[in-house]
Formats: structure tokens, C-alpha cells, sequence
């Protein structure tokens, strides 16, 4: 269980496919990871997304504890029953929440008060907290409970992060090794540092040294230009041992995606196919598109003609941009439909390259293609 | 095309099941009919609507007429194409509307002034402009363009909208008998008269004498009691053709569908389903649930244990209150799945009842489990 088998690597870049192994199922790598924020992918049916080929998808720990709670969730016997999802789920620690959504209150090494985003009320969240919550989300794959600073931070206030993230990596390994299941659930380390050189050294082998069976980068894609962001995960390369399972949180930008992998990095999870398509704007290979624009009124060819979902193959151009101006239910569902299953192949296609042997030439074409709206610095 | 055939019927009640043969596909009788108002039902795929058996869907001329427009659909090739249907659709005439949406400015035998409730953008309808629309929209059935009085009417008034209607009725006939094309599309008369008897006979008796290849029963269902419903029925069942389609306009509370089937009608339309899907709201044999309920968050069984849908089939009432409570389109996506399935089974359930010959032991024990908390008076 949890054993991570590299089947190919890319000699030039060090783009990899693996396998990682898992209680619900091997995963293939590179894979992109829907994000179920509270027990659903946002407009998405599980069979839904098992169509689109999510060999995995996420749960938010923070947001679980506040609805439904631990104790439904514990009733129906763990994330996966609760929601009828038979493979495998990751759920992040909360960490990231504390700093992004909850009323941060107070913040020290023992633990962290905040207010719920929702009602108000006080949380106390810590590694053990988050660890317990895990277990009873069941999930297949468990992160540490971090500090994610915010973009831009100082050195000094990133050093402080870096350092707690690693006491808090401690304690949630220990913690987990005797409260939950290591059988049934690996726990990843997560390494912090923003976008200081020095610091990402030091988190990485502070928090490699603990031996966790796989880790992830946080704190990346808050901010930063895209150049920051290699620079970084090109420092990351060489320190994360090769050996595990490499996971970029937070990250889905077609682009990021692509040079992500081209940086060895072998999964990514982001909001931003499904909120990007609750939106009426949607990826494809050239780029990002409002479906919103008058231009689509009388253009009936398909939403992306290299694409094989739902949407693609059944509605125009035209019939999408009327449920997006009439603000239907069934254009959140289709354009979020088409970013997940475009962003899905993003990860299929680069493995298969990788495979192949072909990869550098995959990264190459892609990036050409692919107009980038996102980032002018980059 | 657009013949009629009586399979089955009930000796006891005149419930009848029958087929009735359009461009799209044979429709089996009775049956009720989604409504998609803006080319689609709202929340469901067209694939799921199949899944669902969906014979036919509506679509509501008005709304379509606003958005996308008349220039779009054509464009498209018709609504079937637009939305990528290829069952049966019927077409209401904006007739409704008028009185129901569209800020109403002046009517008068030769046309209708009113508002779009868009944008304010002045329309002139009448039933010319309704026979237009409705053959750019290609749907199989269309319907005379009518006028439906509010509830309660005087006998003055309701009488006044019969005269109109049947005056509109003549106009729509006339021109759509030249201008659209009947072999591929029928039009179907629509009687009026409120809750007054004598005006329902005159409505009938003048409407059906027009000669349609189907009749529907208009402006019921819009306030008036459950008894005063059936009683117009009644008076309608021996007056109109036995040997053409009965549409019953704007009724899908269930027991008015089971109740109506047994006064002879044979198609029903309604957006309750769907609309109380969205909120959460569903039906079953036992009657109407509010899923918020708090007595569902620790109720791991399925929504309704007679149901045969996706919903039913997969998930808890407790994930289902959990949906409803955090505002997820799954939720209002499974709730309409539902609704849409078990309403479409209660005709689907007496046609078997009349062709197996126990319909009155159907209605019985379906009027009696189902508890009915729409209408006092009743």
C-alpha cells in the first residue's frame, strides 16, 4: 500500500509517470485532482466525474467539519460512503483555510483560534485537530497540518511559517502513526517557504527527513508570478526525493499544470475548472474563453472540437453561450463539465508523452498553443 | 401523423391509454411532460431526461422568443436541434405568459401590447406572431394562441376570454394551416371558461368544432380548489372528442395528475417538479418533504425506497439534506432528477393500471397514501 512506482521518466526535463498505489485504486501519474470542496465536485455527478476519467478527488477538511460535521460523516462511515465516491480521495488539513477563508484570530504553536466563515463561531484548530478529522473523513491520502503564509511575506514572517510548519509536521505525524490507520491512509508532508530559495531548502529537508510517503509544495500559485513559481519548483526538484509522490497544491492553470509536470511534479488539485465554469469561461487548447461573448451567438460548432466530453460532443457554441446568458443550471454543468475533463487530459496526455518518449515536444507544442491570459509578467 | 390511438380504457372512470404518433417518436398516454422553458429543464441533461423516459418536453414560446430569439433558433434549425432533443416537443403559445410574466399593457381582439419582463422591451403578440414562433421553433405540437384569465374571474370576464379564445383559436388555425407546415406539426385547440360550467361547455363546444388533432384544457390550475378542478373536468370529459389527445395545461401536483387521468386526460405539463426540486422540496406515494429538513441529517436511507432514479439509487437523505443545506447544484440537480422521475412514474403507473384493468384500484390507493398538503378545501 502506498508504494509509488515511477514507469517512465523524461531524461531531459524530469517529467515522470508513476503509479501510486492506494486502498480505492492505483492512481496514474500526472493526474489532476477535481477539488470536492463539501462532499461534491461543484455541479458534478460521481458518475459524472468517473466518466471524465478523476482517478482521484479532494475534500476540504475545514469545510467538512463545518457542514456536515464529524459526527454525519462518521455515521455514513467516512467521506467516501457519505457521498458515494468509491475512489480515491485526498483531503487537505484545513491549514490552508485558516489563512484564506476563516477570521484568523490567533495563531501560536500550539494551535490556532478562528472564527467559522459561516456562523461565526470558534474554531480551535491544530495538527491533532486536523489528523482526527481526517480520520474520520477516511481519506486515502491525509495532509499535515501547515502554515500557509500569504503573498507577498516577508523573509522574516516566511522563516516563521517554514519553522512551524515543520513542528506541526511533527506533531501530526505523531499523532497520526498512533490515531489513525497508517494502512489505510498515508499522511504527506507539505513544504512551505513562499518563494525564498533559501527557506523552500531548508522546509524541504526538514520536512523530507520525517520520511512521509509522499509531499506536497504549498503556498505556491497565492500570488506569485509564473516565473516565481518555477523558480521555485526547479529549486524543489533536486531536494524532493525522487522516489515519492511529488503533489503542487493548489495549482490548475493549464500552463502551471504543463510546466509543473515538466518540473517533476506528479499531482495538482485547483478550484479553478469548476469555478472558472460556474463562470461560462472555459479552457482549451488555445487558451481560456468567455462564453458570455456575442461572438458566440451564431457560432454553432462544438464548445472545443479536440475535446471528448459531454458538452463538447452535444451543444453548440451557441446553445452554451444561451444557457450561460439565461444563467441555467445546465451551463455550470456543462463548462464545468469540459474544464475538468480538458484539464483531466492535460495530465493523461502528458503522461502518455512521457511515456513515449515525446515529452519535451508535447511541453513545447503545448505552451505554444496555449494563449496565457493569466500572468503578464511571465 | 398525429393519429390518436385509444389502447386501453377504463370502464369505471374513462381513464384512458393511448399512443399518439408525432415526427419525434410515438408518445404513450397519459403522460406528463418536463417543462423546459428556456430550452432546457432546468438543472437536467438531455441524456438524463432519457434515462428519466421523458417522451416529451415543453418549451414555452415567450421565453424563447426573448432568449436566444427567433434568429438564433432558426439559425439552429429549430429547437430540437438548438438543445439537442430528438424526442417529441410541445410548444405553449406565449398566450400564459401574457397574463402571467410579461407586464401586460393593452389586449384587444386583434393583438396583445405588453412588456418583456427582461428587459421592458415592448412585444405585440398574437396568434400570428405565436403560429410564427412556433414554427421556427419546429416543435411537433403546437398550441392556439389563447387567452387565460386570472383566478378568481367574473362570469363577465371568463366569458369575454372565451369569445377571444375562440376567435384566436380560428385565427391560429387559419394561419397555421397556410403558413406552417401540418404534416409536421399539429396544433391543438385550447378551451377556456374559468370555473364556470356554461362557459366551459360554450369554450369546448365552439373549440372543438374547429376540428383539431388535439385539445387542451387551459386556465385551471391557477388558484382555484382541487374540487372546483375536478368538477370542470367532469364536464369537460363528456364533451370533448373521445377519439383525440386531452391535455391538461399546467398541472402536475400528483394527485391532481392521478385524479385527471381518471376524468380522461391524457398529457399534463408542469414546473412543479422541478421548481420544488430546486428547493429542495420532493415528492414521493407518501406526499410532499421539505430535504432541510433537521430530522434527515442522521437519515442514511435512500430519499424514497420505491424510486427507481440516479438520486434514489445512490445517495442518503442525509448527504441529500447536506446538499440542500449548503445551497450545492448537485442538490438541486438530484431533488429535479427525482421529482422529474417519480411524476413521469405516476403516469407511467396508470397507463399499466388501465391496460392491466385495475385503474380504480390504482387511484384509490395512490389518493390514499399520498398526503395531500396543497389544498385545504379539498
Amino acid at each position: 500500500m502506498f508504494e509509488f512506482r515511477i514507469i517512465a521518466e523524461c531524461p531531459v526535463t524530469g517529467a515522470r509517470a508513476g503509479e501510486f498505489v492506494t486502498p480505492h485504486g492505483i492512481i496514474r501519474t500526472p493526474v489532476f485532482m477535481p477539488v470536492g470542496t463539501l462532499a461534491t465536485v461543484k455541479a458534478m455527478s460521481p458518475r459524472e466525474l468517473e466518466e471524465i476519467n478523476s482517478q482521484i478527488i479532494l475534500g476540504n477538511t475545514y469545510h467538512l467539519y463545518l457542514r456536515p460535521g464529524a459526527e454525519i460523516i462518521s455515521e455514513a462511515g467516512g467521506l467516501h460512503n457519505f457521498m458515494n465516491w468509491n475512489r480515491p480521495i485526498l483531503t487537505d488539513s484545513g491549514g490552508f483555510q485558516v489563512f484564506s477563508l476563516a477570521r484568523l484570530q490567533k495563531i501560536t504553536d500550539k494551535n490556532v483560534l478562528c472564527r467559522s466563515h459561516i456562523d461565526g463561531s470558534q474554531l480551535i484548530m491544530s495538527p491533532e485537530w486536523s489528523m482526527n478529522m481526517q480520520k474520520v473523513l477516511g481519506s486515502d491520502i491525509a495532509m499535515c497540518f501547515d502554515q500557509c503564509c500569504e503573498f507577498p511575506a516577508t523573509h522574516e514572517k516566511a522563516e516563521d511559517a517554514v519553522r512551524r510548519t515543520t513542528l506541526w509536521a511533527k506533531r501530526s505525524r505523531e499523532f497520526f502513526m498512533s490515531n489513525n490507520n497508517p494502512d489505510k491512509q498515508a499522511l504527506f508532508g507539505i513544504v512551505q517557504g513562499s518563494v525564498y530559495e533559501d527557506l523552500r531548502r531548508r522546509s524541504a529537508e526538514e520536512i523530507t527527513s520525517l520520511d512521509f510517503p509522499g509531499y506536497a509544495i504549498g503556498g505556491l500559485s497565492v500570488g506569485e508570478s509564473h516565473a516565481e513559481m518555477y523558480r521555485i519548483l526547479d529549486v524543489l526538484k533536486n531536494i524532493m526525493p525522487r522516489e515519492k509522490p511529488r503533489y503542487l497544491m493548489g495549482v490548475g492553470y493549464p500552463l502551471n499544470i504543463v510546466e509543473g509536470i515538466a518540473r517533476g511534479v506528479d499531482m495538482f488539485d485547483c478550484v479553478l475548472p469548476t469555478r472558472n465554469g460556474r463562470n461560462a469561461t472555459v479552457f482549451m487548447s488555445t487558451g481560456r474563453l468567455n462564453m458570455r461573448g456575442k461572438i458566440y451567438a451564431h457560432d454553432f460548432s462544438p464548445l472545443d472540437d479536440e475535446c471528448d466530453c459531454y458538452a463538447c460532443r452535444n451543444f453548440t457554441r451557441s446553445y452554451l453561450r444561451h444557457l450561460a446568458m439565461t444563467g441555467e443550471i445546465l451551463g455550470a454543468r456543462l463548462f464545468s463539465w469540459h474544464n475538468l475533463r480538458f484539464t483531466i487530459r492535460i495530465a493523461e496526455q502528458a503522461r502518455e508523452a512521457i511515456i513515449n518518449g515525446n515529452f519535451p515536444e508535447f511541453l513545447e507544442s503545448f505552451t505554444v498553443k496555449f494563449h496565457d491570459d493569466n500572468n503578464s509578467e511571465d
